[in-house]
């Protein structure tokens, strides 16, 4: 369990960090999704042999409800999370970045907020148990460059309008860092769970999960 | 079956999603090409082994032409597909985007939409060919990588010229949202059918499929 | 034999529609050497299973000298690579495209020249003959990647430079659309012949290759 | 032993020729992480079989500190990978190319790029040892596109801030050619290097080395 801890503390704070520094200008600009899943990307391949590689309390969600994440593991695994994230929000503040000063929150449109985050989690959550915990694809290794392809296209089909954020860790850090409202925060993470908890029935419903992944991945 | 048609409707929405955002003002301008191909890798990866992720009909097509898929699952594959791009599409319109109000639709100069759109569907369609049932690449872990690849390289080059869809589903979507004129749909249809034929036919004829893929694959 | 050809054919031909397309105005701009790279990876993944997917009389020349291209094959596969190249170009000229009749040829500084296209054409051999027919990856699914991208890389390095052919093939093509101009065809081959025989001779001098690649390769 | 120097000098006088042109002006501009990336992701698939494909003393340092790279191998890696990048660096001055006569060196801020040239070091160095001597990921064929990816991600987030670096060998070619000031580069150095030693002995603590890859790796 301490290396799981580990690996998941690290893939979710550089994952931050790289979202953090791109986003806050000059950053990577209109680049920046290919940015985040090229580094998800590698942040996955460094991890998933430890920890399968969340790096989200989304995919947390997903796999507890697909079958394959025990009880007793859950909130270890979110909490770790959690912390990875803000510690590389805190790291951004500490750096004391002039452009961090020049931030403003985006404006929330409800609904569109609520169909971007749900339908982009739901994607994210198909492709990583389609990819992680299905029979069908087991022992494959295109399941880092799958997860951050994903991430990076769902990033540029609805950034501009919820900015892309499909992880409530990631949800948490933007808040921190002034580029999501606190005010959403709540709205973000209703949608962000309820998202993968579907994925997850569903997935399991289809009776495709790799029975192997059950209660050994932790 | 179940789980293919589900898997195709899902695929098939997303692709649309990503691809309905991208092109949408402020969508992702000289990028689209890239991110249609990389949300393509992802979804390929995602459902491959479930339904062969054909998300497209003319990749029907083919496949029936190459001779693996089923006379039986054409219908049924060809309507949960147009069912995904469709719901996509009026996705986009519920969220009633300001961009979408300023589409004005190409202009199609037929030969060269011909050319294009001919092309790039048989090289799409080659592609899938050879990295989902041929003898020589059996097993491999590149096919969403190569299948979205293709999909980009053909969508910057002609891009400018037919919009670049090489399926018919994803032609329809963009009629609904007003990017490619209805008056141009059997034309494009024809073709990207056409294209995919041709590239089952001589597929079959290089007897270099993989018999094993035969019937079975529905 | 006819399967072998039927491939160079067709990944020749892609591979300079897609490079023409994007250098010819308004094309892929500053987006070019990626979308090559994305393009060529695709299509090694398509045809290497086939011919081993050369699309490059400097790879034909490489891998003879590496000593696993069959002397007989030689002059057929130069021919259909040439052939492949030269009807993608007259492809571009019979689209009547506006943007082709603006083309100016690149001015040649020789040196410059001569270290861009002997760098990056060893380059792409070196990584070829290593992922195609070295002992050392025998059965890996990278080469399309790794080929794409050491093309893609070397594009933007020295696409300023040289226009960045690396292929004769490539080269007979851009001068036919009037973007290397004809009195530096010479050069280029010789260079790129060059540099290709020479990575060939230190390949087979390691002995690293895989021996089963020899002449069954065609 | 032979073999491997021959292929680390290829591998790193490449990655820093790559890394060169595209800084020198007009270059690759904001797209040159993804170009560096995507070109080592080529270098290492090249090499790796050969060498591992270190290319970066700090490579050779991490491995050493893991246990897996042999003493006696130390000096003659470390000897020539710092070869290839000057042999890169003086071949950029040979082309005299107008564009590096207005290179200006960044400014160093000191904690910052402390901050900067340590995250993303250890990152890489995670990264590297995951996928290139972890018992969880023996016989993947992603390492190339892992290493790649995060050295992108990471060039992206923090250039600005230190050129992204990461790498002494490349650190002195930056300072040959005059984008990193001379008198910053025993900083540099001293914290890529502890970064890297951070990492080897954190990977070496968790016990997930794969003990094949011990002292047979030179």
């Amino acid at each position: 369990m301490r290396n799981k801890l580990i690996a998941e503390f690290i893939g979710t704070y550089f994952l931050y960090l790289i979202i953090g520094m791109c986003v806050t200008p000059p950053g990577a600009g209109a680049l920046t999704p290919l940015v985040v899943g090229v580094g998800l990307t590698a942040l996955v391949y460094s991890c998933g042999h430890i920890s399968k590689a969340h790096f989200n309390p989304a995919t947390t969600v997903a796999y507890f409800f697909a079958g394959t994440h025990p009880r007793k593991a859950f909130l270890p695994f979110v909490a770790v999370i959690l912390a990875g994230a803000v510690c590389a929000a805190l790291t951004l503040l500490a750096l004391n970045l002039e452009g961090l000063t020049q931030v403003t929150a985006i404006e929330i449109n409800t609904p569109r907020v609520i169909v971007a985050e749900f339908a982009f989690t739901f994607a994210l959550m198909w492709v990583i148990l389609n990819v992680a915990i299905a029979k069908g694809t087991v022992g494959n290794g295109f399941y880092g460059l799958a997860i951050g392809a994903i991430v990076a296209a769902g990033a540029f089909a609805v950034g501009p309008i919820s900015f892309a954020a499909f992880n409530p860790a990631v949800t948490i850090a933007l808040c921190i860092n002034g580029f999501i409202p606190w005010s959403a925060l709540g709205l973000y993470i209703i949608v962000q769970v309820s998202a993968a908890a579907t994925t997850g029935i569903l997935f399991r419903s289809m009776q495709i999960t790799n029975i192997d992944e059950f209660p050994k991945a932790a």
